[in-house]
């Protein structure tokens, strides 16, 4: 990350207070968003989901149009690249206890974009983590700066999967590390309950809609590992390569189907993603 | 928080980079010190914790020599304060992957002594939260960045209460947000078994070590909220108060017991907080 790429509270800069709640307990949120052609894509679904986030650790949020104006002006100029947003409760005295009067953090930074072109297309390699996701309701869907689990599970591999599946303590499937998965059983677009944990994306929640308006029948329920492993179909989705086939789960090989196939076109067609 | 008595990575300053993974993610640790006459208390255990806690991350902590010297110095003429040591695994590019070679950032901080003196003698009133702590051994005992539970915890009060005590999802006691949580039943002592969540406490290790000392017999095992509001004494402790007695537990009352004041009593010239 360079400072000139950077803007913290609306200022070309690239350092936080230490004193900061984000970096003491982890208090914030954050949004990942593909850039493309000096845009931020799909904005108004990631400002909505940070809001909707900002509700539920009754975190105070920066005004709408001053971070919608900064993240307008940072990427500018720029093709082909990651904008990841961070909001926090902003600097704190000792202790867990909200400010009574938080003055939140914001942090824009734009950066390469981290997959290589056409990454969407080539299929991926994909294990099950060993490392478990708790169940913990008051935080489950939202996109918060808690994320030691994810960062024990990224110890996992190095180069040779594309992305790890992370399992509930019951035994189901419920994101990968930085991606939601579908699975097609049957003719039913399947993906994880992620009312107890795991992070629901911007990408996801498009999905869910765009395949009820094509009239793929779709259900959101737990879904245990061995049903995710028959399944004849299993794609990721996230806000950066979109829809990314799943040709291979541990041993086992995937053909990208054909549910695969129609959900990826129409996706790309409705978020200019890839 | 003012720069002149903080150090960041053994400078004087406030600030750390956006980049840093204790900021986007919480991947660090901290710890918690008595300050006194100048000097951390109980440092050799405070840093034993660091470290059990960096192998369990695979977090590289810097020098225990080097963090030790910068502790002792940031205390030098302060009488009676909180050092607080914050240790993450530095900065980091985009990704939950641990970069391959890290430069681990530390972070130390001397600030005001935040209880009134004498605290540890009032009884505290203490309540049992709403907001419960999730179940994941990978993280349990540890005193890590990821406190988003703790934050949500303390939202639910405001200064009616000292501490409040947090349930495992099975209706077990766990710890208070920032202490454990002792009870005496018959003439026995139990403390929550803490290999699901919560944070093992240095005085809950010292006070376990005395009370085997001192003949008084001790469990540690899951408790079950009622068992806890049955039992004659409670005591809470931590690294700042101590040993300190639970008066009112919500609407019950109880007394200072016996056993609670022998240990108050035996720490107290122990650890010398206070």
């Amino acid at each position: 990350m360079t400072a000139g790429r950077m803007l913290v509270n609306g200022q070309p800069g690239d350092t936080v207070s230490a004193n900061d709640r984000g970096f003491q307990y982890g208090d914030g949120l954050f949004e990942t968003i593909a850039v493309r052609a000096g845009a931020p894509l799909l904005w108004e679904r990631h400002l909505a989901r940070l809001q909707r986030g900002a509700r539920r650790l009754r975190l105070e949020l920066p005004e709408a149009a001053v971070i919608t104006e900064e993240a307008a002006r940072l990427c500018r100029g720029s093709e082909h690249a990651v904008l990841k947003v961070i909001v926090t409760r902003g600097p704190g005295a000792r202790g867990y206890r909200a400010p009574d009067d938080p003055r939140p953090t914001r942090v824009m930074h734009v950066g390469e974009w981290p997959y290589p072109l056409g990454v969407a297309d080539a299929g991926a390699a994909v294990r099950i983590c060993d490392t478990r996701l708790s169940s913990q309701p008051a935080l489950a869907g939202l996109k918060h700066l808690n994320r030691l689990e994810q960062v024990l599970a990224r110890t996992e591999w190095g180069d040779d999967f594309a992305e790890g599946l992370m399992l509930d303590f019951a035994g189901h499937v419920v994101d990968g590390t930085q991606s939601n998965v579908f699975a097609v059983i049957g003719d039913v677009l399947y993906t994880p309950d992620l009312s107890q944990c795991g992070v629901a994306g911007i990408l996801r929640e498009m999905l869910l809609e765009r395949a009820a308006v094509l009239g793929i029948g779709c259900r959101v329920e737990p879904l245990p590992l061995d049903r995710l492993c028959n399944a004849s179909e299993i794609f990721l989705t996230n806000s950066l390569f979109g829809v990314r086939p799943v040709t291979r789960l541990e041993q086992r090989t995937y053909a990208i189907g054909e549910i695969t196939q129609i959900l990826k076109k129409d996706l790309g067609r409705a978020d200019a993603t890839v």
